[in-house]
C-alpha cells in the first residue's frame, strides 16, 4: 500500500532543506519505495497565509499521512505576537499533542570527518553517539493550569504546571529502555527528584519498569548533574530518558557537543509508529534564502523516517552511507566548512548526496 | 561592632573544606577583622541527631548571623527517605527560603593555571568569566500546589507549580542589572517565553527595567538555546539572570566548562547584604574523610563572604591572591591535578593558602 509522507517545509531555511530532503525521498521513491508526498504551510508561513499556525486541513492531511517530514518554524517576525496560542511554535506543539507523538528521539552522533567542530576537546567528544528519548507531549510545556493574571493588589504573575501521571512515564519508559536493548544496554533517567515530586514519580515508574528489562542497566542522575555530566564526560552515556522540559535543554546541549547541530535529525513518535522527522536545529532566518543551511540533518530525518516510520531500515542505511560519503569528499555547506574543505551550496549538498546515493 | 558567622559544615567533605575555610576566616580575625565564628550542624548531619536537617535552634542563629559559611549537604545515604521534606537539601532550601536569600551569584571563572583542566578547547574557554544571577526563593523549585496523588481510576501522578510574580522577578532583575554594570555591561536573560506564560511575564519585567540601566545592554535568550550557546561559545557571555530551575542547571553547567568546579564559590544574598555563602560542587561523599577534597572553592566562599556581606574589598581581594599564588606555585589537590603539579591533602592546601596570605 502507498505510504504516505506530508512534507511541511515551515519557515526560514525551512524550505530549502526540506526540498533537499524531498529530492532524497523522490530518489528513494525512484528506487522502489511505494511513496506519495504532499506539501502544505506550517508555522510562521501559515500565521502570514491564515493567521494560525496550524490550518485544521493540515492537521487533518497530518493526522492520516504515515509520517510528517518538518523543516523548521519560526523567527523575529514572529516572535513579538502578543497572542502566545498563535506563535509558530505552538504549530509544532499542536501537531505533536493531536497525533500523540510523544517519544522524541534525539541522537547525538559525532561523524569522525567532523570531530574539529566540535568545541570540545577531540578525546572527550570522539566516538559520541548518545541516543536522548524525550518526552514530548505531557510535563510542563503542556501542563494546565497556566497562564498570567493579575492579583487583587495589582500584582502580575505567571504560572505554569509540571505534571505527568504514570501512564504517560511509563510509555516513554518503554521505548527507552527498548532503545536501550537495541544499543549499549545502558539507560540514564534524568529527573529532580531532590526537590521535585512529579520527579519523584518519574524515578519511581522508571524504577517499577527495570525488573522487565533485566538486561538494560538503569541509573538516575538529577539534571543539573546531567548537564555537567554533559560537558565534562559525555561519552559515559548511551540512552538519556527525561521529561520534556529536561530533554528540550539537554538534548539541545547534546547536539552542540558535536559542534555540527546541521548534521543531527530528530524523531517523534506515536505509539502506532507514526512520526514526525525533523532537523534538530531551528530556522536560522538570518541565512534564510542564501544557499548556506547545512541540507544533511533534513536527509538524515528522511533516514530515520524510513528506518522507525515505514521499516525500511536498508534504504535508510544507504541514505545514511550517502552522508557519510560525501563527508568523505570534504565536502561541506559553510556551517561545518574549515580549511581544506570545499564549501558547497544547500542544494550542490543535496545534489552530492543524490549522486552517492544512486551509485550505491 | 562585631559580625557573626555561623559556620555550617554539612555532610560528606562539608566539614573537612570548612575547616580550613574557617581557618581562613580566623587569619583574617587575626588581621584585625572583627568576627565571631559559631558552628553548627545541617542537613543529613543534623537528620542523624534530631530527625530534621535544620534544627529550629540553628535556624534562629542563621536569622541572627551577619553571614553563613556552609559546606555541603546530602548523600547516598539519606537518598532514599520517603519523605521528601526532610531530606537534607531541604535544610538549604529552608535555609534560603527563611532568610530570603533570592539573589545567588554563581562566578564561572576559568583560572588560567588551570585551563587545561577544561573539557573545552583552551581557545573556546580561556578568559572565561561569567557571573551567572540566580533566583533562588521562588520558582517550581518552592511553587504550590505541589505533590503525588492518586486519581479515581487508581493512576498516579504527580505535579509541582512554576510561578514567578513581579516583584520576585524585579528585584533579581536588578541585582543582576547592577551586576552588569559593575563588570562588562552585558545581562542576557534566560527564559522560555515562547512556551512558558511564566517567563513571559519575566522577559517582561526585565524589558520594563532595562530603561534604568541603560548602560547594560539586555538581550533574552531561550533555556534551550543558552545551553547550546554555554557549550558552543561560552565567552560571549558576560552576566546572565535566569529562575531558579533554569538556573540551577545552567550555572552547573556554565561550572562544568573550567574543568574544575572544585574552585567555583558561589553567595547567595538577601536585600539587607545578608548572605550565605559555599562551594558550587557537592558533598561528594565518596572521598570524604581522605583528605582529597579541595577546599579552594570553599575558601574563595569566604571572599565572597567579605566582598558581599562584609564590605571587606580589600581583605576579600587577599583571599584571592592567595589562592591564585597556590596555584602558581603549582600544587593542586587530586580533582586538579595533573602532571608537573604537586598533589596536597585537603589540610596542605589550607596551610598554603594561609602562608600566601599571611605574606601578603
Ligand atoms: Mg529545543
Ligand atoms: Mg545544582
Amino acid at each position: 500500500m502507498t505510504k504516505r509522507i506530508l512534507a511541511l517545509p515551515g519557515d526560514g531555511i525551512g524550505p530549502e532543506i526540506t526540498r533537499q530532503a524531498c529530492r532524497v525521498l523522490e530518489a528513494c521513491r525512484d528506487e522502489g519505495l511505494d511513496i506519495d508526498i504532499e506539501e502544505a504551510p506550517v508555522g510562521g508561513a501559515e500565521i502570514d497565509r491564515s493567521g494560525v499556525p496550524l490550518a485544521p486541513e493540515t492537521l487533518e492531511k497530518a493526522k492520516s499521512a504515515d509520517a510528517i517530514l518538518l523543516g523548521a518554524v519560526g523567527g523575529p517576525k514572529w516572535d513579538t505576537m502578543p497572542d502566545i496560542s498563535k506563535r509558530p511554535e505552538k504549530g509544532l506543539l499542536a501537531l505533536r499533542k493531536e497525533l500523540n507523538l510523544f517519544g522524541n528521539l534525539r541522537p547525538a552522533l559525532l561523524y569522525p570527518q567532523l570531530v574539529e567542530a566540535s568545541s570540545l576537546k577531540p578525546e572527550v567528544v570522539s566516538g559520541l553517539d548518545i541516543m536522548i528519548v524525550r518526552e514530548l507531549t505531557g510535563g510542563i510545556y503542556f501542563g494546565q493550569p497556566r497562564g498570567r493574571e493579575t492579583r487583587e493588589d495589582g500584582t502580575r504573575y505567571g504560572y505554569n504546571t509540571y505534571i505527568y501521571d504514570e501512564h504517560e512515564i511509563r510509555r516513554i519508559g518503554r521505548v527507552a529502555f527498548e532503545m536501550a536493548q537495541k544499543r549499549g544496554k545502558k539507560l540514564c533517567s534524568v529527573d529532580k527528584a531532590n526537590v521535585l515530586e512529579v520527579t519523584i514519580l518519574w524515578r519511581d515508574i522508571m524504577n517499577e519498569l527495570a525488573p522487565e528489562y533485566p538486561d538494560v542497566e538503569l541509573s538516575h542522575m538529577y539534571v543539573d548533574n546531567a548537564a555537567m555530566q554533559l560537558v565534562r564526560a559525555p561519552k559515559q552515556f548511551d540512552v538519556i530518558v527525561t521529561g520534556n522540559m529536561f530533554g528540550d535543554i539537554l538534548s539541545d546541549a547534546a547536539a552542540m557537543l558535536t559542534g555540527s547541530i546541521g548534521m543531527l535529525p530528530s524523531a517523534s513518535l506515536n505509539e502506532h509508529g507514526q512520526g514526525m522527522f525533523e532537523p534538530c536545529h531551528g530556522s536560522a532566518p538570518d541565512i534564510a534564502g542564501q544557499g548556506l543551511a547545512n541540507p544533511l540533518a533534513t536527509i538524515l530525518s528522511v533516514a530515520m523516517m524510513l528506518r522507525y516510520s515505514l521499516n525500511e531500515a536498508d534504504m535508510a542505511a544507504r541514505i545514511e552511507q550517502a552522508v557519510g560519503a560525501v563527508l568523505d569528499q570534504n565536502l561541506r555547506t559553510a556551517d561545518i566548512a574549515y580549511t581544506g574543505t570545499r564549501q558547497v551550496t544547500t542544494e550542490e549538498m543535496g545534489d552530492a548526496v543524490l549522486t552517492a546515493f544512486n551509485a550505491a
